[in-house]
């Protein structure tokens, strides 16, 4: 069996973009922000991790030649903002980010790694990836950023990225790695959500 | 009657630039900065939104060929530091900030297009091109990005950057689609900052 | 005696991350962020200002061929997180700081004017290189800028890299065209330092 990334990402890219964006929009809506607002943050919590990882990598930004993903992202921040509180009521939204952290993750680190880069770059561009886009939308938002404070989230995706890295450079097929790590960093922070988990503090 | 949109661009970025560096002068004194950060703020807001575009767009960023823009940047910069209840009360600023938009939004609008990119994303680089620096101006500032909830602004620079996208891809001439947009995101600049009219927002 | 920037760069650039992210961390632990967030604000404040510049100036990001910068600058941030007090209390810190303000200014500086830009652009990226990481530190968590608000730091880099740029384009040899910039830069934040110099501010 082999996988053909760039397949995935065209399909799973559409998916991940539109739940990140109902996020977005969600927290648009929260901070008094009008229907532009809304479209414009579930853009960039859409995309933002995978721009700038694309940028820093010196490749074409991936959604210039895929205008569907952008599409689904304004899709996204449209439902949230007429539709905020069905949306923010909803628990399997929680799950479904889930899913789109641990593709996205493990999808940017897979890319990385396909350009030949140092182990190091292939994990922190899959946390960048899977999470750059919702520290950008609370950047815009003025508001603290969430995801540095709380929960297993960006762990989720280190850990996943982590283990796509050891596979991958392990000499796996590339498609054990890849399941194996989105699998991890979706059970993670699957678990933190029920258990609640979250990681110490420093006190300052 | 031809439009060398080169040409074009040498001649108004620096003006554009201007004008949007005063507004960040304004909103870097108001915040209690020094001079420096009122220059920083100053060039940030008048060619944040056209770095973002280029590098996304993997194209040179305007003004490494062009430091006049910068100057006129830092001019800006300086003249709102030091006279800035003189600039923050004269209304002329406002329509001056009106004309700059439409400028920088068609002129972002059409370099995407001359590289050939979906019509999508010919719009929505036209929006980044007009609104992006004084999204980024909110950011650091720590303020809340006021664009994203106030007034007809994005908005402007939308319809403005749609209008001149139909006429483009119609294949009416560029002149003609280029002030035929730019008219129009000046004119409902105009509008609303004469009625006060501004977008709906959800209830949260 | 010739300088090879180059070599330089490569010595210098582990250390200034590591001490940038220092203070990446020290904030980190300020704002309750866990060691996640700890260790992505150090590298955000470790390599972000030559990161923008890199990008900008479509140069290949420097740290991607650098793994160990930014292992030094995870370092730095682990370092924050569990021994911030000490940290926090080190003096010494802020004088290592210096060094670190004054070497990434002028390396900014002198890799924009190797690349043959407009002396203008070369002040720039010099006072980015050295201060870009600083603001976006205290974008990503939600705080004001202070080095566009208080003291004598960017006026440091501004200097130093003005006169890096003056001797450099004067045909003085390179080595003393950096020396002397980083000299400048360093005695006149340690200036500031010593006896609380800062810069005057408008009156909104």
């Amino acid at each position: 069996m082999t996988l053909d990334l760039d397949l995935i990402l065209t399909l799973v890219n559409p998916v991940g973009a539109f739940v990140f964006a109902l996020s977005g929009g969600i927290v648009a809506v929260r901070n008094k922000m009008d229907i532009f607002g809304a479209v414009v943050l579930a853009i960039i919590t859409a995309v933002g991790g995978g721009t700038i990882r694309d940028i820093i990598l010196n490749q074409p930004v991936f959604w210039l030649s895929d205008p569907l993903t952008i599409w689904c992202a304004i899709a996204g921040g449209v439902i949230a903002f007429f539709l905020h509180s069905l949306v923010d009521a909803l628990k399997p939204i929680r799950w479904a980010d889930a899913v789109g952290l641990a593709i996205f993750a493990i999808a940017g680190a897979a890319k990385t790694a396909s350009l030949g880069h140092d182990p190091l770059f292939v994990v922190i561009m899959g946390v960048l990836t899977g999470t750059g886009g919702g520290v950008l939308r609370d950047v815009v938002a003025n508001r603290d950023p969430l995801l540095l404070k709380e929960d297993i989230y960006a762990t989720a995706a280190l850990v996943g990225a982590g283990l796509y890295a050891v596979l991958h450079f392990s000499g796996v097929p590339e498609s054990w790695a890849f399941a194996s790590g989105m699998l991890v960093a979706f059970v993670l922070r699957g678990a933190a959500l029920i258990f609640g988990w979250h990681l110490p503090k420093s006190q300052p």
